[in-house]
């Protein structure tokens, strides 16, 4: 690499990456902080180096000094290096984007004024951004791999605002009031309970062959799943609460028109996010032994079907929904999967358990 | 597409879409709701109807109506439409998907219980979660086009919690004293006026060849960047303010690993979203202007690189660095450049002007 503005913040930063990556730097550019440069030209041992004015040339060390302008210019004709990093502030970054551009070197661009007064010149140069923004624009429109670890968020259901000590008198037509989504019944009651979140994590470890997944509480329902990338970032989706969306992108094959529309952040003003409290959502405690066996699923799904409905039916209290899943989990153990038919004699197997234990109500 | 729960949540809001895309229902198929299965079945005029219960198929409007599992499965084998939407209810959903797994359908997959009980007899099935959460996740994975307008993010700068009649006394040393970023003098000027939002606004429309470009702030500078597409989604990009993420992504060609701590959203609890004040930061009303006219830039840069000079050798008030760039654009009015040797002539010219003309300090 190529770097210019050596001794500035985004030079700095630069080779401190190129050490950790083991990239080789054939040149160093700098305005009048020689003494850094200095220190530069010991650790990385650049083939060329320029400096800004020639009254300083001789407290350089190095053999191969260039000056100003012009020297930069040679600098990226003699360099083989096919990346230049153009950190050189303000206009006067100008020429060396175009000479390198010419030269059809790639462009890590953070001399952003290149493209304020030339951006019409610069049309088809292989440019990436440095600035945080645009390179954020970048990531979010091509695809992404190093997937570090997934979440998805959670509303909180319809006790969200409920201290855990308040769930034991809740009925069935309080559960059934979700803040965001209108959904049907079974969905509103998983919600409540955060099974539906339990659900929704085994779901994507199997759609998105990851095992690191987790989840949080949003509880405006206007943040969907966030993905963390190994190198720090996370992207994240938002959207208005409404199935259409999601719906529109399962079934449709081109998306270029408005289903929903766009969420207004200095409207919405804030965010918040909360820890899922173990405590309140017991089942959500599930979520690393259903992981790390997922054949949990069918025993988990089925007393949780048939204790939705008891509480539905009024037959026991909300509370008793994840008593009678732990009480199912604790009776059939861990189950070894390895034909579909065994799934659906398990779901068989725990309903018919399920429905026969009573719940004094 | 075949619709099985066609009269839940999920199945009304698909039918919506499908007639905004005129798209053709081939089988809907529902459980107990037969008063809207008949409206639908006037309305989409489908091939197939499936009901659950025998008992219920003389209410049904419809010459070919099948019933239960077995029904659904026929259905699955009779269509010759490659999408099925299987929004069934909890286990019951699973051998439909299954069934359509093996006649290689793609699946709209709203019944995540298929996923949390038989996942890994699922591998290679042609699965589109209709989840917001996984349809989320799928979106911010693939590269992503439809794209409506961009949001850059912007942190108010040094002066964010001042006033703007406070802003008349501020020194050099305030307005470098940046709350989230470790930058040069220069940019965190810029980012003090709003000029550096207002320079990456175009060098956004340069980049990604779109004009709907506007800015917020965040004042934690951990939201970089928004995309909001055609459908109403918005994806955005999160991290801690640290540049090496952004030179990281413009130098490798692999990011597989860490460059900073990812965020832990639930420790930073919320975010807030900040309208820019136009009043307080005056140089972003330039923002349209410069859009309808990017030769601007070239213009608006100069006068700003020499105010900001100006400013930080104490020869104007910080008030003044707006108000040289507004001076100096009614001096030049708006410049046709149509060769590059165009751009460093008038860099030039407005370098002399604005050196030349005096604020009382």
């Amino acid at each position: 690499m190529i770097v210019f503005g050596s001794t500035g913040s985004i030079g700095v930063n630069a080779l401190k990456l190129a050490i950790l990556k083991n990239l080789h730097i054939s040149a160093l550019a700098c305005g009048g902080n020689i003494k850094l440069l200095n220190k530069q030209i010991e650790r990385f041992k650049p083939e060329f180096v320029c400096i800004k004015e020639a009254k300083d040339r001789h407290l350089v060390k190095h053999k191969n000094v260039f000056v100003g302008q012009e020297g930069l210019e040679r600098i990226l004709e003699l360099s083989s290096d096919t990346l230049l990093l153009n950190a050189i502030v303000g206009f006067a970054g100008l020429k060396s984007t175009l000479k390198a551009h010419k030269l059809n070197k790639k462009i890590a661009l953070a001399n952003k004024e290149s493209l304020v007064v030339a951006g019409e010149f610069l049309k088809g140069a292989n440019l990436i951004p440095v600035d945080s923004e645009h390179s954020a624009l970048n990531a979010l429109l091509k695809e992404r791999q190093n997937v570090k670890k997934l979440y998805v968020c959670a509303s909180g259901g319809a006790f969200f605002k409920l201290k855990t000590k308040d769930l034991k008198s809740v009925k069935p037509s309080d559960a059934l009031k979700h803040p965001n989504w209108s959904m049907g019944s079974k969905i509103t009651i998983d919600s409540a309970t955060m099974a539906n979140k339990l659900f929704e994590i085994i779901e994507a470890y199997h759609l998105f062959n990851i095992k690191e997944i987790d989840a949080f509480i949003e509880p405006k329902s206007l943040l969907h799943a966030l993905c963390e990338f190994q190198n720090g970032a996370t992207s994240a989706y938002f959207s208005k609460p409404d199935m259409k969306l999601a719906i529109a992108e399962a079934i449709f094959d081109t998306h270029e028109f408005e289903i929903l529309p766009p969420l207004d952040f200095v409207k919405l003003s804030h965010l918040k996010f909360h820890k899922i409290s173990l405590k309140k959502y017991s089942l959500f405690t599930l979520k690393n032994a259903l992981l790390n066996n997922p054949n949990l699923g069918v025993i988990i799904n089925a007393a949780n079907e048939v204790m939705v409905e008891k509480f539905l039916k009024q037959k026991c209290e909300f509370l008793d929904i994840s008593k009678g899943v732990f009480k199912t989990l604790d009776h059939f153990g861990e189950p070894k999967i390895r034909e579909l038919e065994e799934v659906f004699e398990y779901d068989r197997k725990v309903r018919e358990y399920c429905e026969n234990f009573s719940f004094i109500v």
